[in-house]
């Protein structure tokens, strides 16, 4: 049964962001989209149903966030649980694949976090050395 | 001269991606955007011209790598030099700040690469296990 899986890894090999039609440009875009890096990141912490996330990520649509969770499930970095109860309850979490990428993601936004105000002092500064030169 | 720069750090503290007002969603936006992590990671290596970086990666416009250096360069990551001669010649680099940036980036893609063909498998698989369900 694993015979597809191993050709497939064979023929693949390593991915290049850079090349145009590689998958991985796909998959990239994915992860690092508007509401893919703050799912991903809500995720690392506990599994949640569609509403909590909604919560939780400030300014999402609902057909945004859906759309986003396809996207990520399809990645095969997202579990969509559905329970067969009345209301449906639906669960998400990251699979093994999708806790190692969102580590990687949380780091970067950590690290945003974290320099914010450094970052806003740039902007100051290149807007005044901006001013300086027109004047 | 320090005194704003004191005071602004301690205003702003840290930042928070989840709050939808919050500048370092902006930021995120920035680093995170389709070309802004390939052009992270592409300075990483070196100094680039603006031709040099448009046929490095792969489909995007002069248009949209304009558009994404001057949010890189306002950030405070890219660092751009115009030397006055003919023809004009301006060079981008990373900023120290910038290069811990692209690093955490860098990271991320890289992991993408490495583990592209998992990412097709489980998309295979997803597509199977849903054609088994409506069978």
């Amino acid at each position: 049964m694993n015979t597809p899986r191993k050709s497939l890894r064979t023929q693949i090999g390593k991915g290049n962001v850079f090349a145009e039609l590689c998958p991985s440009r796909e998959v990239l875009k994915h992860v690092t989209s508007r509401w893919g890096v703050l799912v991903l990141v809500a995720l690392i912490d506990d599994t949640h149903r569609f509403s909590d996330l909604r919560r939780k990520i400030g300014g999402v649509s609902e057909k945004m966030l859906s759309q986003t969770l396809q996207w990520l499930e399809s990645d095969g970095f997202v579990l969509r649980q559905a329970f067969p109860v009345v209301p449906p309850h639906v669960e998400y979490s990251l699979t093994p694949m999708g806790r190692e990428v969102a580590e990687h993601v949380e780091k970067l936004a950590d690290w945003i976090e974290d320099n914010i105000a450094s970052i806003l002092e740039a902007r100051v500064q290149l807007a005044e050395a901006e001013l300086a030169r027109l004047n």
